[in-house]
């Protein structure tokens, strides 16, 4: 039999200091450890605690950048606009060269003279400018906008509109607020200054569930965290002769609902120029479609994705550069999936395939009708004989523009997209069937002779936009214009105090 | 200063013995823990070594259940045909009763006169006896089918075929095998009777391979869990005179590829009597749609869903009821998804409905179209104007049906599904919109007028189906002439050996 310990210990006690030593050591590293994560929680309560004053409106980044130097420097970085995507990357893709069929379905509205994909929000105030949407106002009273197609660019909107009544704001012309609103969507958009909670700051989100009589304040971090989204990311339109900025919810979120509620107004935003059809242009319904998507019913946000937590130096904080998860893979997708890289993309790409594939067959057969259209009432159709078609053209544009104008529809809600296209296929589909009955009737046996629209050039020149100048036109303008509004922005805004160091 | 353990131990002996039969105990619990695995492990390998020897072609479910009554009991559960579906429960679901319109689509095809929802594998051939499409053949000369019908249904199909030429037995007639074919699709089926691995055992799936110079010996037990499902579970067709069946893959497994497939060899299943369109009947394509499916792409098999591991007693065996998974959720979906029962039955549902929807609008437009062509025969329309209409809707048919006809593709890949769908909508609407033109160059501006087609027996009345003739005649031929041959089929099996029990 071996020797118990004890009495080895016993007879030689430097075996019992080396357990001493040993575990003093152990001890010894454990109470660094604790220190450590105290030492990161002290740290993270200081830099959380807000330094600076920040006013209640105020409306510049970099002034809120003083206190919250991290989080600013990830919103600055939206200013690169290079991103993964099956396009290939970067800056100003123009939609309407990459698809001419968009000139056809928007003649008649500002998107068929310009349409380029959507930049970060840093570029919100910019882009306005430079879109020949918003025309070349002269003065204070000119121009085609109106003051409701700020709403969403900036935070100076709720500034302005704390000292004026909403609907004198929405009804002013664009151009009066050229010297207001400077400053791109940003952090007074979503956060409270006094403790950086989220807030929500635009004024339609809040009156929509009002009328909805749904409370917002009892909404969760992470409801909140796609809330904020919420108040621009959606459906709405501008109601009434004072533009309104008003969200069609009182049916419902889905499609249908929001047809329902437009149809029952007899809403359009304007008349079609071939076909005659009152249409509803959708705007983005991305909150609406995303209550169709998995990620939204398992409780996901939009932060999560978009503007997931990393971390900086010894600092949790949420990335600001808001942006295409594929951009940003590690810290957005691959927190949940445990797949490679290159398989979530083909996922993902195999989604927004699909969908675009029939959307595309959907824009295709909506061109048409409305060429056909356009055919119909040249060679003497009647208003009575065109009504019915004139309505599945209005349904067909708005199942088609429903899914087209929402961002990441197709991956957000790939099933609730094609339910939708494949809806339009078919309404569309049946307002050509109604036109080949129409123009029967008038004695027209064969197709409709149907022009080249295969470029964005040839489809411009079909619909009658001189492209050529009105970019000249809006050059000279941000050239004369422009730098006057601004100048007198810059110094209002010099006049303005800085947030104030408190700590 | 405290006095050490070994101080301790040396002055009270007592304390090093409570250490060392402490750690005994514990010692001793662990190795009646690893007695207890090493006995659960023989207590595995006992049962899972068959004890009786099973002939190469055994055909009789009952005999396999001798030796392994645990998987028999669970196989001959699905005799119980009630399982969750929306659409309620159980037996006979009458498909050509909840939707009129498929006896228009399948009007001369035997599907317009029977077409009930599938029930259990266990019910293969009796099903197979009861249906109105087998027909009521007085001899082994005799009824509308081919012994190519058989291959699906049974085990007993690999035991004639061994003994005959593939090509003899499927131009056979259905008759001639019903006194050969007689226990439902079961073991032999899927198992190697030696020891129990999966094998494929049914011809059709191993030619498409060969032909595609693809081996699959180098399966893992997982792919094999889906292969021997695409045994059956996949679109087929009767090839030529000697109604070979085969599957259309060699273009590949997506409806696109088997269209041009088919395209190439100018298939038809038959001529639809109403718009004279050559008809693709898909089959049912679900293994290829579960391509698409993500829990196909994770590497989920068949059998993880619809034959989950069960633990009974000490045993964890496969379910061999091959059910829904909704019938089963806590051992299929649950296993990996972490949401209550409800969210997921819902997030099914979702999927389901969606698909459902559009699906019945593409019908829709099949039925008039189908109706419309026939007016445009009536009304002089020439095989030359209708040619295009009848490709129109030969593609447009094979889109609806190549989802209509597959198991669970609104569940397994709703998002191909729809684009499917979506696609098959704008082709149907296409060939109304050409049948327009046509029938408008005929003289006939108004619409086609419409037959009422609200019921089953509106809709047979229609294509000119007598329902109740043909129900008695089929009774009457259960009574008098099946009983004959199920007859010779129990001599033949009464002379069969059982299984020798070797161990």
């Amino acid at each position: 039999m071996k020797t118990p310990l004890s009495e080895k210990i016993a007879k030689r006690p430097w075996i019992g200091w080396a357990l001493f030593i040993g575990t003093m050591a152990i001890v010894f590293v454990l109470g660094l450890l604790a220190a450590s994560i105290v030492q990161r929680r002290t740290e993270a309560n200081i830099l959380n605690t807000p330094r600076y004053e920040i006013a209640e409106f105020e409306p510049r980044n970099e002034a809120w950048g003083m206190a919250f130097p991290r989080e600013y420097q990830t919103y600055a970085q939206m200013s690169d606009t290079n991103f993964r995507s099956k396009y290939g990357g970067s800056a100003f893709r123009d939609l309407l060269e990459e698809d001419p069929r968009l000139v056809i379905l928007f003649a008649g509205y500002a998107f068929s003279k310009d349409f380029n994909q959507a930049r970060g929000h840093i570029y919100a105030v910019s882009d306005v400018h430079n879109t020949l949407r918003t025309g070349t106002p002269v003065d204070e009273n000119d121009g085609p906008m109106t003051s409701s197609c700020w709403t969403c660019k900036s935070p100076d909107v709720a500034r302005v509109m704390s000292k004026m009544d909403p609907a004198d704001f929405y009804k002013s012309k664009w151009s009066s607020m050229l010297s207001e609103i400077v400053n791109p969507i940003g952090c007074a958009n979503c956060h409270n200054p006094k403790d950086m909670t989220l807030r929500l700051f635009q004024l339609p989100l809040k009156e929509a569930y009002q009328r909805k009589g749904k409370d917002l304040t009892a909404s969760s971090l992470n409801e909140m965290r796609t809330l904020v989204c919420a108040q621009c990311h959606v459906e709405y339109y501008f109601k009434g002769e004072s533009k309104y900025v008003t969200f069609p919810w009182d049916k419902g979120l889905n499609m249908e609902d929001i047809e329902k509620y437009y149809d029952e107004y007899d809403f359009a935003d304007w008349i079609h120029p071939l076909s005659k059809t009152p249409i509803i242009k959708a705007q983005h319904p991305d909150f609406e479609l995303f209550q169709h998507s998995i990620h939204y019913q398992r409780g996901v946000s939009c932060a999560d994705c978009h503007m997931p937590y990393v971390t900086e130096g010894s600092q949790k904080i949420t990335d600001h550069k808001v942006q295409s998860p594929l951009n940003n893979m590690e810290a957005s997708c691959m927190v949940c999936h445990k797949q490679s890289k290159e398989e979530l993309i083909r996922n993902v790409y195999d989604r927004q395939d699909r969908v675009t594939q029939q959307k595309i067959l959907l824009e295709d057969i909506l061109v048409k009708a409305h060429i056909e259209a356009k055919y119909a009432w040249e060679h003497g159709a009647t208003s009575e004989m065109m009504q019915p078609v004139l309505k599945l053209i209005r349904q067909a544009q708005w199942r088609w523009d429903f899914v087209a104008a929402s961002h990441g529809a197709s991956f957000h809600a790939p099933i609730e997209s094609l339910r939708i296209v494949a809806d339009g296929i078919s309404k569309a589909s049946e307002a050509r069937l109604e036109l080949s009955r129409v123009l029967a009737k008038l004695g027209h046996l064969d197709s409709v002779p149907m022009p080249d629209i295969s470029t964005k050039e040839k489809a411009q020149a079909y619909v009658g936009i001189d492209l050529k100048k009105l970019r000249a036109e809006k050059e000279e303008w941000k050239k004369t214009k422009l730098p006057k509004w601004l100048e007198m922005a810059k110094e209002r805004e010099n006049a303005m105090p800085l947030p104030k160091r408190i700590m």
